[in-house]
């Protein structure tokens, strides 16, 4: 390992940056009673991993950050950048140790520029609370990942995050103008401008999208915001085969409907959901998965002339009886469905696979699954974003054995991921490769790509300090 | 110089990758009476310059390009891709002179997945003929820069182009998905997967967007499509003064309007351009500008009821009488006007600077460039997309020194630029940096930031062959 450990000189000097009360070690939080606090600055929501931080810092500011990641690029300390903790493949993880910097007091919205449809925030914010303060003046930022209640927009940039809404609206990348970045030797950049077009230079800001705190420290964003969609319609579709649920998306779309949501859940995925809420739910016999579609738009009426062409195009398929629903109570339950299907998953001990493909093979993609399930004698529940190709795969643990569990598995998830890019697809679509894919890159990636990718980490972070052990 | 000058044994060797008919060089093309095709090769659409090739290559396909860069990368003999030509900052212009390696060959439409609402083609495809093939099976590539009747593809992806649709639609980078790639090495890449999402290491599609050609050579590009919109509404709004066209501008975005096209031409534009067609056109005396806005969608009622939204924010600006086009002769004509605001200023002599401010300062930069130009003695012609807030600043050379067209205009131009960073925006939103704009980057990105860029470069380009010269 070419890292140093961390001396109590260095403790020091972090303290003389942050202030002692933003200083945490293990010892500390012994003394303090909250070592459970601490704990948890070395564990995310990637299954039941964790990792001791030497030492948790929580700076105020990208000038606290820059003096940090200069001694720390000086004495070659590794430094975990971390978020909310809500990620899902283990990128927050302190897999080295070291410092773990946490970015939870840059939390502050600067500005809502009204006349520009911008807003200025930094990384700490949380996603709904943003999404709330730009719909209070009539703004839409539509980026929504299951976990939007609790993430950071700063966690949602490390990872290009979707969620339901990125079928019509794209995704955090399709939001970002402008990144203020704290590279891993201290240096502070933007990355762009304030602008919606830009043709000067590389595209540092996509580069650094998605790079899950590996090229540098995001301690401020530029956001460009759309006017806020005044009204939805959603409509439950029952099918009773999953590949024609499948195809019904990409009809939907050719019929000239770009819908807002488009959700796919197969039966089990409802059922676990709806017994996790308590809600009796009983799911026709014949009935072996469901779409939630969803219309918005500013114009009621409108919605609903899109809504009987939607209807127009599932008449084509074998579907069961639509459920419409137009107050906001009935939505509000169908999608609290649909975004519980992740608690009840995690009601049991499982294994998350963010596989995206192709939307139109997303019901081979399924299918595939299934098989592959059947051979090596596993579970899966399966849900997910069917209008991005995006279809999330939960390995439940059952009554497997550890050996199967812990090592077994790999097999039939390679055989999955293979799946996906022959289908032109990859292996992850919005959760990142982190920790726990990092085994499986070489299945989406060429060795000519990762070594593009190991050089340009080295550019930005020669002693490749920053968030170690993550992606490659 | 680092490079090598071409030899004899490498002609030989080109024509053994290419074969003989798709070798050019100045003593053939002199021998069959082509030499003006040849030099053209030499120039692209940037004011009158012309920089000789040794020798212009002619590929089929990513093999061929793959062995001549190979060799290329072995001998250090530069190379300078080309599309189309139709660049308006100097980027296919081989300054170090060695290879012009032309995608002219590589035109060819792979394959329209309609289940997927994806494209594969290949770079030397022309825009517009794209565009009709796919609008033929019902779907819509909406980048459409000015020149698409004859630019590629190649060249859009090159500067990330855009066009008036950027506005709703966003720019070429907004549609790509996966590029393969031929590195300066030789090696053959894909950069991504055919997804909506991806978050499987780091964004090497996007990095290569907007490279202008320094990094890689683009040999094919998979597209994704959206339906296509079956109705369009037009309309030309007089303003008396230009700030209150760009404060418009946002408020109809406030309304919850999002236009498919924002288009903002001074006066002078819009004179010029008539006059150049020979369309009789008396723009009132009290009119200064001209906003062109066009709905699009599905349904041609809810484009009206969307119109009289925008008439009614325009009712608080002092406006004169709206012309709404909504015959396909009236649109086209007015689109007409528009679009060869660019050949009228072309049939003078002129430098053009493709600013970029947050759209609500366009007024303010229109000012500026005006003031500046009253100061330094010179005229400009302004007009672009407003939506995006990208301006187009057309200087006229007009009576001009030849000492103040050659040198004297560069700290004016410089003014404009720091305008335009001071005001949160950059010094190109779709044109790019290329040759013409090398000198001002400095006054855009930091230098941490270029030698990141200069660092990336590297990784990708040991021996920096690749359209050296180029943007920084």
């Amino acid at each position: 390992m070419p890292f140093n450990a961390l001396t109590s000189e260095l403790i020091v000097a972090f303290e003389a940056i942050v202030g002692p009360a933003h200083v945490l070690t293990a010892q500390r939080a012994e003394a303090a009673a909250t070592a459970e606090v601490y704990a948890d600055y070395g564990r995310d929501h990637t299954e039941d991993l964790h990792y001791a931080p030497d030492v948790v810092l929580r700076p105020a500011n990208a000038d606290e950050i820059s003096q940090i990641m200069r001694l720390c690029h000086e004495h070659r300390v590794p430094v975990t950048p971390r978020g909310a903790g809500t990620g899902l493949s283990g990128g927050a993880l302190p897999v080295h140790h070291g410092v773990v910097l946490s970015t939870e007091r840059l939390n502050k919205i600067i500005q809502i520029d009204e006349r520009n449809l911008q807003a200025t925030v930094e990384p700490g914010v949380v996603n709904e609370a943003f999404q709330n303060a730009v719909k209070e003046v009539g703004l839409f930022y539509p980026p929504d990942p299951a976990s939007k209640g609790s993430c950071f927009l700063g966690g949602n940039l490390a990872h290009s995050s979707g969620g339901p809404k990125a079928v019509k609206y794209g995704t955090t990348k399709d939001y970002v103008l402008n990144l203020q970045v704290v590279l891993p030797t201290g240096d502070i950049i933007w990355t762009a401008a304030n602008t919606l077009k830009n043709s000067t230079g590389y595209n540092l800001t996509q580069l650094m999208v998605g790079s899950e705190g590996t090229l540098g420290i995001i301690t401020k964003v530029v956001f460009r915001l759309l006017p806020y969609p005044q009204h939805t319609i959603l409509m439950l579709v029952p099918f009773r085969q999953e590949a024609q649920a499948a195809e019904a998306v990409s009809a939907v779309f050719r019929a000239g409907i770009i819908p807002s949501g488009m959700e796919f859940m197969e039966r089990i995925a409802m059922e676990w959901s709806a017994r996790y809420l308590g809600i009796p739910l009983t799911v026709p016999e014949d009935v072996r998965a469901h779409l939630l579609i969803e219309l918005d738009g500013q114009d009621l009426d409108q919605l609903y002339k899109e809504a009987e062409q939607v209807y127009a195009v599932l008449d084509n398929y074998n579907v069961g009886e639509i459920l419409l629903a137009d107050t906001a109570a009935q939505k509000d339950e169908l999608w609290r469905i649909r975004r519980n299907i992740g608690n009840a998953v995690k009601s049991a001990v499982y294994k998350e696979e963010d596989t995206v493909v192709p939307r139109a093979e997303l019901g081979t993609l399924l299918a595939g699954v299934k098989e592959i399930g059947a051979r090596y004698g596993f579970q899966s529940v399966c849900y997910g974003h069917v209008g991005d190709g995006n279809l999330h795969v939960n390995i439940i643990r059952g009554n497997l054995s550890d050996e199967m569990w812990n090592v077994g598995l790999r097999e039939p998830i390679s055989e999955i991921f293979r799946l996906c890019v022959k289908l032109g697809g990859t292996i992850s679509g919005e959760h990142g490769i982190g920790l726990v894919q990092k085994g499986y890159i070489g299945i989406a990636l060429a060795e000519t790509n990762l070594n593009l990718m190991r050089g340009i980490k080295n550019v930005f972070d020669p002693h490749g300090i920053l968030n170690p052990g993550k992606i490659f």
